[in-house]
């Protein structure tokens, strides 16, 4: 009795502190497998294979190997038992066998047909995540750091046109999807390859809005090394980012979707209900978020007017930064909103506001911290879905229904970028050429995203099709795609090495002569996104940042007194440039520093003689860390504190 | 039936999704509140609460609430279901409870009479952790951390004194507070306020190595702020850094020590292997540790020499570095020796060579990249400390124990520091002065470490009892001395405003004449610690990085072909200053750049024109990124690539 019990603890023990090294060992030696790889690869300047596609391969190969060489199986572990005591399942579980009390903790429900999943290779099923990390844990720095880099001068200027795609665009690319795969689940079942699953249009019209997620990280890393044409590499990154958020609420929305009666009916009151929840969950979570940003920004405009130690403590101002960001996240989610949209506009609007506030040490210290964070998490993103190949348990590999999806796929990407290209080509004064077209069009990978949605929900039979479709998908699209993207560059004559500045200045330039700047930029943008520039800079600028003219300029006469409170002392320096609006798309805080020539403004001067004055930096936006840059950045305001006590 | 269904299923959902963020974001709430508090202390130099002691108070105050205003009985939980199909507890267990099959994960075994703890508010169960995870996430980023900054040129100067403090002072005081414990517990067992628990001497002894883990972190911090004294900085900081390796390593040792028969009679065998048990895992964690470190640095300075990108990937570096280092840690767990000992080694090892291949980038990133884990992760713990006492739900208090324990850890202290340093006075030339054993024996606080063993076993009543103690142990230290330190640095007159590199130098000076200076160095390390020191000059510094004389000199004249082959280039610039290895104390890679004045020599100019000539760092080592510094890096070497397909 002793002896079992003794035998008991020690395999407990050994479950934790063993064996979950072990899996995270694999995941480490994939990880660092994968980056000998490409460093190799990258000085070879081969550009066939990125990371994450030589994280996907690595992980992979070892899939096979933990399949088919590792055999131990663990009996006891498949068995049901009966219960008939329980109603229903409590979240903790404290059973007596043999006289001791073990504690068990729920984890999920299980399908009848996928009891057998969990009969046979205990290591496949330890290296089985718990899908919930995804979202929780993998997805939040990696659309965090795309909202925190995304090169906001060149995403403004295209963003009518990214809102488009990213939209409208997904839309059409769900709902295309969902018809064909109708039709073709409609065709199997009439030539007997599917029977007695109930495949409703709903699941269809699910499987639609999690392909729509498009992610290429592959495409924009090579785009990113060979300095492709801004407006294509802005295009194409903007409506990524923007796309991933609407394809998660749309799916969650579908799959909320629960008509009252006959579930292939359509019911009206249903789907209005659907749209009404895609609609509050979008503005619930890009609310949740900017707040969390706007309180960001507000404490570290606080903190840098009122204290003047602050540049002394990045790892305190990094470390507020990093948890009032999460907290957008885990805000959201507790309140039922989505977590990853919350956390995409937070990072959006931190490097909107909060970043001018910062001390120069912790703006490289935030970006350089996502960056790795962002780097770290995709990279076992797709090892995960390598290995996901050969451990996960319950695939449903059907050849016409993979065979579909990819015809659907293509012809959903086709119908959202041919179309609404010609539509944006009607209003913008610089349209958006074939050869652009065709490489937005080729470059419509799925990847963490699509797969995350599609991992979430396994349970049915019909849902683990999908699964398994989405993951060869993303393999597809992967390889052939990301590995196709240099080729296609060449194929379709599409400029490379471009210098994003020197390129919005040229086109600038070339357009008119540089005092007609102005009205380029004018009829550029939209009237709305005007009025919004002009909000943003005449009042929130000023309040949440030190750059633009003070409030007490641009508030009317009455408010002057609270409007002298909120103004910070350095803002006083920008009056003489008052009134010239019209430049904001140019002052851009990110890269406002950037070479101040002729016909951009000089924004700013910081008349306290803290971080703006004397900080000088050029660090690249939306830089992978991939390139080298210069770097140079000094303090000369804040000197170490010494002798304090003596 | 449907309807139930899908009921369990949201609130599976809910489960994963919402309650585990409503956690997360209490903990977020005090870690932000910690930091806006501490900012905010920093400003007004009010020295009395350090950042964890501030962290362990909202800790505390936030248990309070979550324990008396939130009251959420979850009547199923709490209850024993008996099942006699089960002979152990198998690590899924399947369940069927009305047709529906439930998946549970096993957690752990409970003792008959904490089932109790069990039943009651679900909020105090889900603040709960589990006890790995202080061992497996928290704990190793922060002793990597120290592992990594310790200042090696004074660490190394008092090695002798370090290792007796650590090694015999460490066992001292696990002896004495065992004995005393013993002592107390056979009187209350006497005057009956103990009763039937088994308190075997081995307990005792479990209890005083676990207690003998000192962390002075709040010490070390104002230390730190106010420029104390360097040799009482090392000399605490190492002391406390090895500390907690032998103090673990010894818990697990007594943990494991199982006589044959009696338990409380002396059985030599099981000693003896006890301490063959503590030798094997220390030096293996040790070994296990270093050598990953050793393989970092054979990558780092391949890619160095062979590649010449390098420096434009430091994001693969760092991760590579991160990766490699986590490995050493999950690798050593995974072989059964001790993770958290051989982080400690790997992080001392990549200091000393890793370090010096690293681009100027990665070096940065690395330093921070660990400084914030460090700061998140101690703060974590410090927070859930304070949560600890009013969330966990089997607290044993009883105040004579608590008593007796707080009289054992100060006479435990005390014939550790007063005794040691009178026997290490003997040896020293330069004598450690009684106000620095007062200041020792002052910074014997409690933390992170006590709490983390103590709370690893909880299962039986006794340590129960010593885990209650414990908690309100470090309490009582870090709230007391550590807001104590400031008066008593004042009180016992002890230096402060020094500078490091000149107090060093003005040490050396006051004793000699200048060139007497290698005398002194000579004098005060003794002879092994000047074998391992020519070898690592002559030999591993050259081998692993680009420091040091070339190989080619310094191995025998048959080894030169292979000599040359392991000696990099940039070595040769070396020649000149071979033979003088005295001066490697103070010719330390972190240091080396530090004002390179007239007495020390100027070490290994780099002739490939990469990093070392270019780069000029003065970052201070172990500097908590509290104090402000001036940052210069320049990649003059490296500029992005461009243009490189068209």
């Amino acid at each position: 009795m002793e002896k079992l019990k003794k035998y008991v603890s020690v395999k407990d023990e050994d479950h934790f502190y063993h064996q979950g090294a072990v899996e995270l060992l694999i995941f480490n030696f994939l990880l660092i497998l994968t980056i000998l790889t490409i460093w190799l690869f990258k000085n070879h300047r081969f550009r066939f294979l990125h990371e994450t596609g030589g994280a996907m391969l690595y992980g992979l190969l070892m899939g096979l190997i933990i399949r088919y060489v590792t055999k131990s199986p663990d009996v006891e572990s498949g068995t049901v038992y009966e219960c008939e005591k329980l109603k229903s399942g409590p979240s903790t579980l404290l059973i007596n066998i043999t006289n001791q009390v073990y504690e068990y903790q729920y984890k999920r429900e299980i399908s009848h047909h996928n009891v057998n999943g969990h009969q046979g290779n205990a290591m496949l099923q330890k290296m089985t995540f718990d899908p919930s990390i995804f979202f929780n844990i993998l997805l939040p720095p990696i659309i965090f750091h795309a909202g925190y880099s995304l090169k906001k001068r060149h995403f403004f200027r295209n963003l009518g046109s990214i809102l488009t795609y990213a939209f409208l665009g997904t839309a059409i690319s769900c709902i295309v999807i969902g018809l064909i795969m109708y039709g073709f689940v409609k065709a199997m079942v009439h030539i007997g390859q599917l029977k007695q699953w109930e495949f409703h249009f709903t699941d269809c019209l699910f499987f639609g809005s999690l392909m729509s997620a498009t992610d290429p990280v592959t495409v924009l890393a090579i785009f990113h090394e060979l300095n492709v044409d801004t407006d294509l590499y802005t295009l194409l990154f903007g409506e990524s980012v923007l796309n991933d958020a609407v394809a998660i609420v749309l799916t969650h929305s579908i799959s909320i979707y629960s008509p009252k009666e006959n579930p292939n009916a359509f019911d009206a009151a249903a789907f209005f209900q659907s749209v009404g929840n895609f609609l509050g969950i979008f503005a619930g979570s890009f609310a949740m978020g900017s707040s969390y940003a706007v309180i960001t920004a507000l404490i570290s405009f606080m903190h840098l007017t009122k204290f003047t130690k602050l540049c002394e403590f990045p790892v305190l101002e990094t470390g507020l930064f990093f948890l009032l960001s999460w907290t957008a996240f885990l805000s959201a989610e507790a309140a039922g909103l989505t977590g990853i949209v919350a956390v995409l506009f937070c990072g959006v609007t931190q490097a909107h506001y909060t970043y001018n506030n910062l001390s120069p040490d912790s703006r490289m210290r935030t970006k350089q911290l996502f960056e790795f964070m962002n780097f770290l998490a995709e990279n076992v993103i797709f090892c995960y879905m390598g290995l996901a190949l050969f451990t996960f348990q319950n695939h449903i590999f059907n050849p016409l229904f993979i065979f579909g999806a990819l015809v659907a796929v293509f012809v959903a990407r086709a119908s959202n970028i041919y179309p609404l290209s010609f539509l944006l080509n009607l209003g913008r004064k610089q349209k958006i050429p074939r050869n652009f077209q065709h490489m937005m069009m080729f470059s419509g990978l799925r990847g963490a995203i699509a797969f995350a949605l599609a991992i979430r929900d396994t349970d049915s039979q019909p849902k683990q099709m999908m699964f398994t479709t989405a993951l060869l998908i993303v393999f597809f699209t992967v390889w052939v795609f990301g590995g196709g993207t240099t080729p296609m560059l060449t194929w379709l004559q599409i400029r490379v090495g471009v210098d994003p500045d020197e390129d919005l200045k040229a086109k600038a330039a070339n357009k008119s002569a540089s005092n007609l700047d102005k009205n380029t930029t004018k009829a550029e943008s939209a009237w709305l996104f005007r009025i919004w520039y002009g909000f943003d800079h005449k009042y929130l600028k000023p309040l949440l940042t030190h750059t633009g003219p003070p409030l007490t300029s641009t508030l009317p006469e009455w408010c002057n007194p609270v409007a002298r409170l909120l103004t910070s002392p350095s803002a006083y320096g920008d009056q003489l440039k008052d009134g010239d609006t019209d430049y904001i798309i140019n002052n851009d805080e990110l890269t406002e520093n950037y070479e101040p020539s002729a016909h951009i403004p000089v924004p700013a001067q910081d008349n306290t003689g803290s971080i703006q004055a004397t900080g000088r930096e050029d660090i690249q936006e939306g830089d992978l860390g991939l390139g080298g840059y210069k770097l140079q950045l000094q303090h000369t305001a804040c000197q170490p504190q010494k002798n304090s006590l003596a």
